[in-house]
């Protein structure tokens, strides 16, 4: 039944030669990998304009010279992850190149910074659109977490079908997005420039009080917080069709031109609209009311607004996978990270980062703007690492025209890591946990490594010379009677040795004797020790005893315990057996060096 | 580290031989069995009270007759089951009667009646006692779920402990109670001798028009309430001293006369004193004031009435094990249930009387005022049954002077079989899911039942007939590579039979290439068998090749499958090893006839 369902959610299982595939094209990539860069258009002018608002309404003006500067720093993200793309063609991002260029703590930073991320990722762009919704809906609003889990529990079962699928689904509402805010911009101008704008925008030659460079590099920060997403094509550069490095680098261009363009757009249109950001309307709405009234265009951006929100979700879901399966290759994360489920995607990646995302939104009780701090410096971390190492490389290895390329990394650099500083200066009682929470986490790649490295040492064997021993053989069957189980179990165990003892556990004398006399009768050939048990406790006499046999033999005999067990026909009788055997399996099993066999006795009613 | 906690919590073990230590004195048995009866003081007169105040203030007058009433009815109780007592003096209260006079099924009514009622008592007394606290402190009101939880966490934890320690020490609040109260009826009777009450009384001779039977009936079986509990006495029987039935009908007849004398000492002065039910206030807290006005001895009284509320569900958790053991040796009920634990009581069934219960008052969310009437007819409908049960047991057996006791038994009967109706009647709305849970309860004890015997049947074999079967050995060992693990399993197969083979799944070409080679190379003289596996699972071609070893050689041998299992060394290492090796067994042993041995590698590191 379990099977079933799985089937039904996520679809037949796919051959591993069915891989390329599962690859995706331009059109495709395009719309899962940018949905979170894009997304940011929804906010990203706002949150700019929130920060000047606090200087004056005045001060709004300088939302078109900060706009022009992160479409800047924009460019030269885009410029410079191109060329990793094609310095790395078999992906990574900051990861790889950290790793590569800068040492392996440095490599740690980043892709722990980044896994980090995804997951914040998901939370702040999830609960971002379960707001858009019971905005609309305010009768929703108590079971906003509730809404929100639904939403990780689709996207996740959405890419658990393979990332093909997802993406031909998840391509129309992106692409929708895009062209309704073209129209939305187009619309926009054209009225402006056929004078039909009504609020006046501010000119820019009144005297402006109060500004200080504090508040410009804060609001210039909170605008770049539309860049995170930039760096989700580099890593995912195995997903493309080949060839894979071409189409990525024109990927992240298509993006790069349109994100710039929508950007700037939004930026342009606020402030010659004169809009000012209010706590219950967005930026993006008061622009689209203004332009087109609030008829069918003004619901139709105001929804798929939303929707680019919750799949701005979904970038990270293509991401994280990736990311957690480089690491996992190289010994750095848990082993399961590298299999591929049914549907070919890295499975065990995305239902953890569905599952931790989904844990962070009910700790959150789904408020995560807090988060969005934190999520942008965890961008700006690797995005200067990557940068740091890539201007390493260009140093080292000295390719033709290297110059270029050493000087667009080293203008990112510089940007990238300023904005990390002023993220750490304007929001630090925001984002202080990173300084904790990265060293646990860069511990635990590190602990892991060790383990599977260890491991590996105590596994290895010398193929020519060592082979395997054989010894003698003890074996002891706990019994609880003279029955159909303790016959079977017998059974099993004479064809397997000689030297089998049953052991029998007594909780009083009268006990004691009733089975000696039972055991007599039956004449099976075994001998019985009765152990007798003061405290009702069955583990503890058998454990002594197993002790004292393990010390007596262990040099010549392997010792088994032969457990039987019930098997039962509905889950609910399980309920009806005393469940010692499940018990002392455990305690042997972690504690002593024997092995358990468990003989199932399969009940028919 | 855990088991450390639990002697901690729970103490240390006692051996079998210690039984009859852990065996109550009356004095302590009185306050085990009465806290629940007696805690009825604190709110019977009230219950009477509240159903005549809906007809008017003149009607209060009626709360005295209404009071002799129910006394007389106590007075049936008490006597007729001091004659079950000493019928049944092995115990079983109305479970046993029914079961021995009126055959299986009846008795299965009432025991299951009295379980679930038991589980009732728990979550209904133990939220009146948080309610108790709550108002004394309001701050605490949003905690209530929590106080209840932890107030059940602790009546476990005794009642853990052994059933005299837990006496020893709640003994105090149950007589402190009584004492108080004495001192309370006696106080208030000289204040009223004195002349000294204010209020006076309303005369009866007054026309009192509106009031009806339906009314006079639904104040009558409101007052019934207080006799809750009077039944754990018989059913408790086994945790005297000997002579245990004596000693059983002694305390039973004890506590009739203390609840009698306290019910209608607070039901007198209630009536004397003109008070009337408030939500604010309870009866015996006016009571209280009136008599020592707002000092020491009423706070006294107030803090003692709380705790004698929470202890009330401590007369569940002496009878609740104790019928679930009957219950459990008669095949009824998991077998689980007649296990004594470390402290010789029956830990499974106090274990899962307070699970059960916290469940229901978190469902409830603490508001278990609607449960008291389901819980009073599930206390009436085994009462009305055990009746009828001694009715025919001294009809059919005819014993001296058996006349007597007849008439009572069926007086009691015609009492506790008109009340049943009363509340199905008056309070139809809040009991009819009992029609609906019973029927499920008694299905499931017959089910229970049933797998029992069919189990039996299923085990028993003829000793002198059947002995152990030998058969030939096949061994599959699925292997993960060349390494130390493979050394260590392959070794100890060898040494249980020749008959073993190797299994590898490989996930591609590949792969199963260089594990072929890597077997060859090592020469460890065993055949090795390559499955590959297109949809990358292990399982699937694992279980398909098992298939097939079965089916050819199950006639002439046993199947075993030989697992390795690393154990870590820390519980989070097991992250980073696929647990295949978990599911497979898990898998096999469920649906296949084959023994599983799991070999232990244990890492170290």
């Amino acid at each position: 039944m379990m099977s079933a369902l799985k089937r039904f959610l996520i679809g037949r299982p796919l051959k591993s030669e069915e891989l390329a595939e599962e690859k995706l094209s331009k059109f495709k990539a395009l719309a899962v990998l940018s949905s979170d860069a894009l997304s940011s258009v929804a906010y990203g002018t706002e949150q700019i304009l929130l920060v000047l608002m606090t200087v004056g309404f005045v001060a709004l003006w300088y939302s078109i010279p900060i706009s022009i500067a992160v479409l800047g720093l924009l460019t030269i993200l885009i410029l410079s992850y191109r060329q990793t793309i094609y310095a790395y063609p078999t992906g990574g991002g900051a990861y790889i190149v950290s790793k590569e260029n800068l040492g392996v703590p440095v490599g740690l930073l980043a892709g722990g910074s980044l896994l980090v991320d995804y997951i914040l990722t998901v939370a702040v762009s999830i609960s971002a659109g379960t707001d858009a919704i019971t905005s609309a809906f305010p009768g929703l609003h108590d079971h906003r977490v509730l809404i929100a889990i639904v939403m990780i529990a689709f996207l996740t079962i959405m890419n658990l079908r393979g990332i093909t699928e997802s993406a031909s689904i998840l391509a129309y509402p992106v692409y929708l997005f895009v062209i309704l805010i073209v129209l939305l911009i187009l619309s926009g101008l054209y009225k402006y420039a056929a004078g039909g704008v009504s609020a006046a925008p501010q000119t820019h030659d009144m005297a402006i009080s109060g500004i200080s460079l504090f508040i410009l590099l804060k609001a210039f920060s909170s605008g770049c917080s539309a860049l995170t997403g930039v760096e989700a094509v580099s890593n995912a550069i195995p997903n493309f069709k080949a060839p894979a490095e071409k189409n990525a680098a024109r990927t992240l261009m298509m993006m790069g031109l349109i994100l710039g363009s929508l950007f700037m757009g939004i930026s342009f249109l606020a402030y010659t609209y004169g809009i000012t950001p209010r706590p219950e309307e967005t930026v993006v709405s008061q622009i689209a009311a203004s332009t087109f009234g609030r008829g069918p265009m003004y619901y139709a951006i105001q929804a798929s607004t939303a929707l680019i929100l919750f799949l701005a979700a979904n970038t990270a879901y293509a991401a994280f996978p990736l990311l957690a399966y480089m690491m996992a290759k190289d010994k750095f994360m848990p082993r399961m990270f590298t299999a591929r489920g049914d549907r070919l995607g890295f499975s065990n990646g995305i239902i953890v980062l569905g599952v931790l995302s989904a844990i962070l939104i009910v700790i959150a009780q789904g408020h995560t703007e807090g988060l969005i701090p934190l999520y942008a410096l965890g961008v700006f971390i690797p995005f200067t690492l990557s940068q740091t190492g890539m201007m390493r490389r260009w140093w080292k290895m000295k390719p033709k025209g290297w110059a270029i390329s050493f000087l667009i990394n080293t203008i990112g650099m510089i940007t990238t890591f300023s904005i990390c500083l002023i993220f750490l200066i304007t929001k630090f009682s925001q984002v202080w946990i990173i300084f904790l929470f990265l060293p646990v986490v860069i511990y635990f790649f590190i602990r892991i490594h060790k383990h599977y490295l260890n491991m590996a040492n105590e596994l290895r064997i010398d193929p020519k010379a060592e082979t395997p021993v054989t010894k003698g053989n003890v074996i002891v069957v706990p019994v609880a009677g003279v029955n159909r189980v303790v016959l079977n179990t017998i059974g099993y165990a004479k064809s397997i040795s000689e030297n089998i003892i049953a052991v029998y556990v007594a909780f009083d004398d009268d006990d004691a004797q009733k089975m000696e006399k039972k055991w007599e009768e039956w004449n099976s050939g075994v001998r019985l020790v009765i152990l007798k048990s003061s405290y009702r406790s069955i583990l503890r006499p058998l454990i002594k005893f197993i002790d004292t046999i393990e010390w007596k033999t262990s040099e010549t005999d392997y010792v088994t315990v032969m457990i039987p067990q019930f098997i039962t026909r509905s889950w609910w009788h399980n309920f009806l057996h005393n469940q010692s055997s499940i018990l002392i399996r455990a305690y042997l099993l972690n504690r002593k060096d024997v092995t358990i066999s468990t003989v199932p006795f399969h009940l028919k009613h």
